[in-house]
């Protein structure tokens, strides 16, 4: 554990509470306005924040009638607030089930390059039927296939970034030589699920390469992590889940052969931050009271394989679930929903309550000082390397959280005051990864 | 023909000409410099240019040592200047054969609200072995196929960029409804090509959809035009081949049923501008001396389909070379440089020096004087709607036509003095296209 902590501001149009944009404070409007997502932007580079992070799936997720629905495309956000920004991490979630390796690795080179060296890519299988139908199949692949399918991903986008030496480009004017061909080579990749010549269309980028992220906690996410991931962000209810998850994690880490510290672990947490802890649990409370119960109880009969009128908002969940193995998508978090309802005896209508927020993500009521001390106490308890911050109400709960809540983590010297990196990983404490196929950087790597 | 005519820059790293990057005045470096994008944006905007392009390809063309090789992906390129101009239009080429639909559609309509209604979208069906085995595939699909794919691929896209209602959104903040949902439906295409069940994740976009731009001259890409192009850029060497080439072109669109008016037509011109017309042929002749010949006649010789080794600098073209119908990719342009060639009876070492500007486009230097009357010849005789100004060097090149020539074709009432529209399409004065699902729409349409 190092001595400072790591935050992101995990950005979801007006809030991850489902409720919020029918707040009178909010702009239903706010998610096609990229001049929103920019001030939100500069306001957690404010804060000396590491990075933000946008969630995506290909699919329009669930009813539209629910919540703003449809999203501007995350790499066209990252690259809007590149320019607007000059130290802020910027991380977007893409599908390794639903893009070309050649097309997304360039995607992220670019952002890299036009962030200089900022951009961080959250690798994400992708689950569900509606999503696969968008791209030709009939349904979802199976979860172990998906995962194989990313770690050959992973595997060609990592060597076409790494397909260009960092200093393939002489510009010799006098001789007419722009870069040194032998510097500049294909991969030839020929694996189970893509065959890619390259080279990358793209020098190497400031970073090498962006920040690998990783945000499934399955079994075979976990694994994942283990071999790829730099950073992961995970749903964690209490302290004693977070601290075995974070032990485990790390321990899979070094038996892939990594230095633990080269994962960082960020669980989410949801900060409703008030003047009081009553006036906190108030906006909570009100939140709560502005859910559409017919939304939510539509949500939870598809996630637990229910008829929908087996749903008694005002019982407990039925006896009768579906294993963690009948679940294509989401596997871990389905567990922990069902363990949160069953150890906190929830009816239907409290879990709404309790999953509007954050969707399984630990909701904190509080003071700014209370959501201090939650994020000291599991930080220094070994179960976090920092927090994926997930504000209920955008813009007015990051702007607390920057205002009240870093502040009182910098006095207590949990964390930075002024930036001391220019790039993501620099903030993340992590190195520059070496070019797999440059023998100086090999030589460095032998020693 | 229109009063106004319609001015694209078409942008590339220093320049188009090949030798441009070893002038003393340009940085090698530019090419991956995303402030020097936006900067050239900017300077087309101080000109009052409908608009700016670049060309892509999802491959590594060429020898790196050439000239600067590797581009940001253009998407991103257009998103940092969007967020950094207000009026110019913004055009990137993407391809049909190496994307999925619905990913492209998304980010172009993020473009497109990113940008307030600017953005353009390039639909090229990318010829060549080495782009296909980026994904997947050994060699190139036929000719054909790929235009039949592009032509499914454009159908699907529409569909899906009209999946929502413009007045889908209802944010009803008392009632919890943000969008209707009887306003946001599935596509369900399910052609040859493709399969896609939609919606799409992100409401219509301020345009509706992307301007759509073609550039491709053979049979295949003229047919496609006619049915679906509101821009073509064109190489045309010879006003007469232009006059014929804008004539053909207009009868296939009203064959089409469509009006001639709803398609622009836009032939390049690699402008070299000089003080006098002598000093510009100066410039011409030491951008030229600049050339490594190598390179070029490697690339002569995979153009012809010869061994290398027959194609001797000082002598013209070989006789027997092979024919239009032999070749993949850029099949008019084939032809264009063949004619070229006959016609002037060049060696290969002047045909290199005449393509290392513009790659087939017409090359034109002269005073700023004689670049607005050769603008405004080819705009009144019947050849053009316009024109996409490819500069030889940037740059400088753009400044000298944004400074020098723009004042001469606004002083001859041939161009716009300021901006009297805020979006692509009314920039070229076209009409935003109607939703294809849109009831009320519809009704218009069928009056």
């Amino acid at each position: 554990m190092s001595k400072h902590l790591h935050l992101n501001a995990f950005l979801m149009s007006v809030g991850h509470h489902e409720a919020a944009w029918r707040l009178p404070e909010s702009d239903p409007h706010a998610h096609t306005d990229i001049d929103y997502y920019v001030k939100l932007a500069q306001t957690a580079e404010r804060g000396k924040l590491d990075s933000i992070f946008f969630a995506d799936s290909p699919v329009l997720m669930g009813d539209p009638g629910r919540r703003p629905s449809g999203k501007l495309e995350p790499t066209v956000i990252l690259t809007a607030v590149a320019v607007q920004t000059s130290r802020i991490g910027l991380i977007a979630t893409a599908s390794t089930s639903y893009n070309d390796p050649y097309n997304l690795a360039r995607r992220f080179a670019s952002v890299d390059w036009v962030s200089n060296g900022r951009a961080g890519w959250n690798i994400v299988t992708t689950a569900g039927a509606d999503a696969a139908r968008n791209f030709g199949l009939d349904d979802t692949p199976d979860h172990r296939v998906r995962y194989e399918k990313a770690a050959e991903f992973v595997d060609v986008a990592t060597k076409l970034w790494d397909s260009w030496d960092d200093d393939a480009i002489v510009a010799d004017k006098e001789l007419g030589i722009h870069a040194d061909a032998a510097k500049v080579r294909k991969i030839l990749h020929r694996g189970e699920h893509f065959r890619v010549d390259g080279p990358l269309n793209l020098p190497r980028s400031p970073q090498g390469y962006p920040l690998l992220v990783q945000a499934g906690s399955s079994e075979d996410g976990k694994e994942f992590a283990a071999r790829y991931a730099e950073a992961v962000f995970t749903a964690q209810q209490t302290l004693e889940d977070a601290k075995d998850f974070y032990t485990d994690l790390k321990a899979r880490t070094i038996a892939a052969g990594r230095d633990p510290e080269s994962i960082k672990i960020l669980p989410g947490i949801v900060p409703i931050i008030g003047d009081t802890e009553e006036h906190a649990r108030e906006l909570d409370a009100e939140l709560a009271r502005l859910i559409s119960p017919e939304y939510a109880r539509k949500q939870l009969a598809e996630r637990f394989k229910l008829p929908i009128d087996e749903l008694d908002l005002d019982s407990e969940l039925p006896a009768d679930l579906p294993t963690e193995d009948d679940i294509e998508g989401a596997k871990s978090r389905f567990t922990l929903i069902v363990n949160l309802a069953r150890r906190e005896r929830l009816t239907l209508r409290e879990l709404i309550a309790r999953l509007g927020g954050g969707r399984g993500h630990r909701t904190f009521a509080g003071t700014a000082v209370q959501v201090a001390d939650a994020i000291e106490d599991w930080f220094r308890q070994g179960a976090a390397d920092g927090f994926n911050i997930m504000p209920a109400v955008l813009p007015s709960g990051l702007d607390r959280f920057v205002d009240e809540v870093v502040p009182i983590l910098q006095e207590r010297g949990l964390f930075r005051t002024e930036y001391t990196e220019t790039t993501l990983r620099g903030h993340y404490g992590l190195a520059r990864p070496a070019n797999q196929f440059d023998e100086a950087d090999a030589l460095v790597a032998a020693r």
